[in-house]
């Protein structure tokens, strides 16, 4: 069996299913100039070497927000497992309902609170679409 | 921050909630010697370098029950993530409905089929607990 990878190692991705009150989902627009840009995606990042998932999500969600996340308000939801480009990802989604600040795209990228039934109508990254099919499922 | 473990990763295990057409769930109980012996779990296994983790857990269960699952069967469900030992641990919940074979402890462990009801009756791993009750809400 090939080595996944430059290491052979999965890369984790932590990401961020942030819900408002009245049960939006903020979701975030990749910035023209980047990979997949115009796709719509969770917010979040990939865990670094000596991170767990969840400090990695914390960190991220500073970074690209602007917002503030405690640790123990993040409750594993799901996750998806695909392989691209000779290497193999798994996305690791979390639901949070609390967090200080007011969200802005700190990397240049639109962002906007929707409901789980427009949320269909953008276009996803292909990762995050069996997530949100997972979140409009079961929450 | 301190690096997680030896060599800085996660350890990602995958598991397994095999489900039969009564809709029972197959558990095994860690045999006498291993660590946390008598506690009840889902089956499956660390993801070894090179494996992605549906290949992990389809050669774990083999090895474990004797079963052979089809990689396409392999539904992701959900995850726990937890530290304990100076590691950092990454639980990752399949369901699948289809396998060949007849299950088997083949590591010399109790193995049971029970509803998701039953199931909060064992004592299971701490770690399935909550992958237990995400079942029970959700399925």
């Amino acid at each position: 069996m090939p080595p996944i990878g430059v290491e052979g190692m999965l890369r984790v991705v932590s990401a961020l299913a942030l819900f408002d009150a009245d049960g939006r989902v903020l979701l975030q627009r990749r910035p023209d100039g980047r990979e997949m840009s115009g796709f719509w995606e969770f917010p979040g990042g990939k865990v670094q070497e000596g991170e767990t998932p969840e400090e990695a999500l914390v960190r991220e969600i500073g970074e690209e927000l602007g917002l503030s996340l405690v640790l123990s308000c993040l409750s594993p939801f799901s996750f998806v497992s695909y392989s691209r480009g000779g290497g193999h990802f798994l996305i690791l989604l979390y639901v949070c309902r609390e967090w200080g600040g007011v969200p802005r795209g700190l990397e240049g990228q639109e962002t906007r609170w929707v409901r789980l039934s427009e949320a269909r109508d953008l276009r996803l990254l292909p990762a995050n679409d069996s997530l949100l099919a997972a979140l409009r499922t079961f929450l």
